[in-house]
This record gives C-alpha cells, structure tokens and sequence, in this order.
C-alpha cells in the first residue's frame, strides 16, 4: 500500500488580503520512485515572506504560484527512500519540497537538494541562519550595503531570520548596529541575545514622528546602512536618518504586501543624501552562496550566530503560521515542524 | 573712478515658490586687485537646477545660498585685469563668478578658475555640454547607468543641458535613446537634431495612464537605463517601465522643487525589479571631470555633440529666466548672456 502524502494547495489568490481559505488541504498517494528519483520525508517546512508575491497574478520577481498545485517552499528532511547512487536512506537534506510531507526530487538536476552536515549545525538552521534568510542577510549587507567599521547599520525586523543575521554579521564587522522590531519582547531580545546596540520598538511609538525622534535617539550619528525587509513608515524613518552616501539594500517591503503599494513620502532624500537603493534577490546571486554559507555555518557552529525560530506543528498549521509571518506575530525565523 | 559692478542678491527665500521679488539688483563698486587677485568681466552667466535647491534654509546636498549675497553661480569670462603670473588680460576663463557682471577671483586657490581654448568650442559651451552639465550627464551615465549596447536609456528633461549630452552619449555607445520633453518642438529637436530614436511629450498626455502608454510605445523592450532630471510623474512612468535590473541616475527632481515633495507612488518596483537607483551630485566626483571633459570637448568641436542654449539679455534678465528653467520654459541650457 502506498505511503498518504499530506499537502497543501494554493486554491485561490488574496483578494487583496491573504486568507487561510486561499489554500487546501488534500491527500495523496506518494507515486512510486523512478531511477534516479528520491523520496525525502520533509522533518521542516519554510515560511517565508517572498511566498506572499508568488500567491499573486500579477508581475514580480517570481513567477506566480500556481493555483491547485502544492504551495512552493524550502524544506529539510530526511532520505527515506533512493533510486539515485548519491543518495543513501538516512541522508539529511536541503530542498525546495513545498508545503507537503513528502516529496519526490529528480536528485540528479543540479540545485535541487543538497546534503547537510548536522553533527554541529541543526538541521533546521539550514532554512534559516544557514540557508536563504542567511544568504540574503550576507549578500545584502556585504555585496550592496558593503558596512565599514565605526559606521551606523540599520537593520527592520531585526529579530526575524534575515534582520538577525543581519546585525551579527555586521556588529562582526564593528558597526553600530540598530534593529528595528515590533513589542518590548523583541527589542530585548535583539539587544540583550543577538548584542545589537540598540533596537527601536516601532510599536511603541504614537506616530511617524515619534518614530523618528526614537531612532534618533539610536543613531547619533545618523544612518550609513540600512537593510530594508518591511518598507513603509518604518522605512521613511531610517531614509530621513540617512547620512550622505548612505546605502540602502532593499530585501522586502513586507508591509505593502498585502493591498495597495505603500508610497514613499520623500524621494527627494535619495537625491539630496546622494543615496544608493539597490533591490535584490538572493537567488539571483548563487555565485555568492559557498563564500556566505562557509561564515554564516562556520558562525552557527560556534555559537557567534545566534537564532531563534517559531516552531509552528503539522502541515495544517502553516497557513496561519503564513499569515502570522505576514503581521509580524512570528518572533524569528518561522519554520513548520512535520516530525 | 572704479568700475561699477551689477549684482543680483539673494534677499529672502521662497515661500514655497521661488518668485522674483527673491532677488534684488545692486550696484557695488569693483575693489582694487590685490596681489594673485583677477579681475573677470563675465560674458555668460550659467542658470542651473541646482541652485533652487540652494535658495532654501533647508538641509540639502549644498549649503544655502546666504541671504544679502550674490547668488552663486558658473561663469564664463575674460580677464579684464591681473596681478596673478598665470593669467593675462584677454584670457578666456570659466569659474564660479556669480550672479554679477565681475567678479575678483584668488587666483591661487586651486579650483576657482581654469583657462579655456576657445578656437573650437564657443565660450557658453563650457557652462554647459563642456561643463559641469556635461560632466553631469557623463558621470550618471558612464558610471551609474553603465550603459551596453543595445540597451534602452530613457532621459528626461532631454532637451536640456544635461539631457541632451545623456542622449548623445549614449547613442555613441549603441544605445537605443529615447528622450522626455515637454512640448512638440523640444520632442522635434531631441529627435531630428540631436538624434534620439524616439522622444515622449509629456505635456500631450492627458494622464499618467497615457505618459504610461506613449513611453510604452517607445520603449517596446523595456528600459534598462534612466536618467533622471525630474522626478514626480514623469519619473513613476520611466519606473514602471524598467527591466529587471535597470538602473537610475538620479540627477534631479525638478518637479518637487517649490513647495512639498512629491511621494513617489510605487516604490515595491525597485524590489520587485532588482532595481538600482543612486543619487549624485557631480562636484562630489571631481576625479572623472578630466576624462569627461576630454571626451565631451572633442564631440563638440567635431560637431559629435550638439546642444541648444535658451539665451536671456543682461543682467536684470536672469530672476525671469531662472524661474522660467523651473517651469521648463528653458529650450536647451539656459544661460545669461552679458556681454
């Protein structure tokens, strides 16, 4: 009898809202392995906020999810089954598997699974620290933002999977690192566990110019990086913090993403501070994976990258573990726990 | 008796919009030449952007132009006396002069003056293809922008100074170039004279949905570089026509120069097209002005290069004609002719 493959469809597209009754849950049957395939049993599931841009129609960077089809997304497990030499039961790996329990992977297509080493890395921190949200804190901070010693980093979501990466690697690199986060809880934990300088609590403040005034307060000396993962006003407020030349990465602008572009009030300042913005997409730059995946493992294993995840449980829990990503109620890297 | 001088001062600021009653006409008599001192009787004022910008108490990339003084500004002139070894009477020199019929230059201060040929380049044009206009569009274009052949440019206020040295740049690389100019004379010119492919005339557009349209038409493969010398509108529609990875020199935003900036709409674009946009100002990158300027001076004087220049009479002209630049009256770079 056949292996039961849970999974979860994206069934219809936000309306402008994302919604738990845009996806699906169905069963089916696992289909029997072709030479060269292999069965990986998905221990956890990725939630991250670029799947958002995917749930809808419209141009972006990727193209759309495809409706009634399994939902896209990186996944760690575990070999359970191998029709491909490479591949031994038991082998821990790293693949794009999707919301479902199971998935069958054509091992021999490059860039579709890797093997992991998990005697001193946890096999989750590879969807996290170690994985996508890792590289794209590294290749936005070094490869855009390019930090120098002495100078002000600004980093939104700061306790989140790519925000936290973000501030250890730079405060490595002997900035002033500043985290934005929303609650008391998060800013603690920024400051007090990942060694930022100081963190601002953007809910805490009344209104944009409180905002302000706060991160002021954190910035002395004004703002030579910031690495952008939520847009809007958290975002006006470090570019009117700006120094001259300053540089901005720009990894998400999670607040627009559902309805209506959030507008940016001032462009002016990109001209009068003579800024540089640059969007990015970590995929697009595969070239610098082995350099970033070499610190941020080599950090993890030594405990001077820390982390921390919101473990949701079982499949039938990741759309609104998804949703909650999307407000911020995750408090960091948000995975889906399947075994 | 000393000579007279006619000067133009700053004497109050606008409130928002820059309006004539701003500046006054004074009479101050020339001061005797010290020793290293020159004495310059301008033949050509250079009216630019730029110093609306400086008009304001505002923190912007320039200090303000102070109040009760002559407003700052390029010149191009003729040594009328000397007590400095370097230079003789008749000398043709470009500096930074003034708003003013005279001015008295520290000779030995680096960087005030410098002589110019002008046996195949009239004076005006070294304030404009062959100054620091020229050098504006070299800089944004060549190293911002990067441009490769076959790519598309887009250039607004195209017409102009600096626009108009963009475009011919760029076609010099192989680029296809099309220009944004108000009016169906500009559009005429940038594209019979000066050679662009196609040239979008924004004040034809009855909406942002038609400028969307018309640049849509003339852009049928995208853009991949933009040149930016006026923000609001006409900037959100070159925005929404950007390929992934399109670049932006971001030169100026005239549009939002009196009265309050201008939101720009949708910034998710810069994201979701892996767009780089930087800010500059070319005074700040004085190490490129040799190259350029060797470059820009041979396309001139072998008619490679050509530019337009809208011409006000005397002194006393300058306030209308400056506006007149703000509101794109201008056709070509504007300057004043004193002499």
């Amino acid at each position: 009898m056949p292996l039961t493959n849970a999974q979860l469809h994206l069934v219809s597209r936000p309306a402008p809202e994302a919604v738990v009754e845009n996806f699906n849950l169905v069963e089916v049957p696992v289909p029997e392995l072709k030479d060269g395939q292999v069965l990986v049993r998905h221990h956890f599931m990725s939630l991250d906020p670029y799947m958002r841009g995917r749930m809808n129609d419209a141009k972006s960077y990727a193209t759309p999810q495809p409706l009634n089809a399994v939902m896209q997304g990186g996944t760690a497990g575990e070999v359970v089954a191998s029709k491909h030499p490479a591949y031994q039961v038991g082998d821990k790996v790293v693949g794009f598997g999707g919301w479902q329990d199971y998935s069958v992977v054509d091992a021999g297509v490059p860039g579709t699974m890797r093997k992991v080493d998990t005697t001193h890395i946890p096999l989750s921190a590879y969807l996290g620290a170690v994985g996508m949200p890792g590289v794209t804190a590294w290749y936005g901070l070094i490869k855009i933002i390019q930090p120098k010693a002495g100078q002000t980093v600004v980093v939104s979501a700061a306790s989140g999977a790519v925000g936290s990466a973000v501030g250890q690697l730079a405060k490595a690199r002997g900035c002033r690192v500043v985290g934005i986060a929303g609650g008391a809880e998060k800013c603690k934990y920024v400051v007090d566990e990942l060694g930022f300088d100081a963190c601002v609590d953007y809910k805490a403040q009344a209104d944009a110019k409180a905002l302000y005034n706060a991160l002021k307060e954190a910035t002395p000396d004004g703002v030579d990086g910031c690495f952008e993962n939520v847009g809007g006003p958290v975002f006006e407020a470090v570019l009117s913090r700006m120094n001259a030349f300053g540089r901005v990465a720009l990894c998400g602008m999670i607040s627009g993403y559902d309805g209506e572009p959030i507008p940016l009030k001032n462009p002016q300042l990109l001209l009068t501070q003579r800024l540089m913005i640059e969007g990015f997409i970590v995929s697009e730059h595969m070239a610098v994976w082995p350099e970033a995946l070499k610190e941020l493992g080599t950090m993890v294993a030594t405990g001077k990258l820390k982390y921390r995840e919101s473990v949701a449980q079982g499949l039938a829990a990741a759309p609104e573990a998804f949703l909650g990503l999307l407000k911020g109620r995750n408090f960091g890297k948000q995975i889906v726990k399947l075994v």
